[in-house]
């Protein structure tokens, strides 16, 4: 794709939408959920459902970049595995939210999540490879993705009537 | 829907994914236009190419934020004409760029865009009534929409064989 090098910002729009589309796939699924979040019991730990908005917004643009500039550097060609596996940790990252909030299966959750956090690892890895900042971009995720496993963990084992 | 007040940011999401999925329907019909681009004859004041993407990405930006601000303020039921004038700018803003680009119509494209500016400034306008802050986030785009309908007559004008 030679024309990436030409018309940048059309990848940008494009890499801007796909992920914003999951993310607004995986939200809808958390959309009904105040009173059930509501009921369950949490970590002390655990930060205010307010806060989950705003990182999430942040991390989505950070990833959209940092896809963005993996395609703009190497293309589909060059980064195919990367930008697959890029792909591959936003429908997982998307089915979480379902997992989790309308189907209120907590174990199912966190299978899914430790299997994110593994295609976001390698998928940091490789854009790394591809260009540094781009992996760099990625950290913030990888980080909350982290901490997001623990407090599926720690939730779903304190509310076994609530979450399967 | 009084879910916009519980999950903003899931409507945020929605809004930028919708915005930039049209941006990126738009920017495709450009990509292979380098070439005609350089062939035809643009009047002095027309920017260097490079100028379009950067400024049509901060656009898309502050055009999702606002229709954003204005469904989570009134949500569909107080704000049906606005949000969906803002649906129909955004389809005549992709379809002006496959009607000068893609198709070569010029003349098409001029009237595109005419009709373009009035959805623009409607949307503009009942934005502003629901929220001020939201309106004025469509000014940049309606200032940039008007010089962009000029330099799109002066360039039909300078290229009859070129854009019919």
């Amino acid at each position: 794709m030679t024309e990436r090098t030409q018309h940048p910002w059309t990848g940008l729009a494009g890499w801007a939408a796909v992920t914003f589309a999951t993310a607004a796939i995986g939200g809808a699924a958390s959309v009904r959920s105040d009173d059930f979040y509501a009921q369950l019991a949490t970590p002390t730990w655990a930060p205010p459902a307010s806060v989950f908005g705003p990182v999430w917004t942040l991390l989505y643009i950070l990833m959209a970049l940092a896809a963005w500039m993996v395609w703009r550097r190497a293309g589909w060609q060059g980064a195919r595995v990367a930008l697959t596996l890029y792909l591959v940790q936003l429908v997982l990252n998307a089915l979480w939210t379902w997992c989790f909030f309308a189907w209120r299966m907590g174990g199912l959750a966190f299978a899914d999540i430790v299997l994110l956090w593994l295609v976001i690892a390698a998928t940091t890895w490789l854009f790394w490879r591809v260009r540094p900042l781009a992996g760099m971009l990625m950290l913030p995720y990888l980080a909350w993705v982290t901490f997001a496993a623990f407090l599926n963990h720690a939730t779903w084992r304190m509310n076994p009537q609530l979450l399967g």
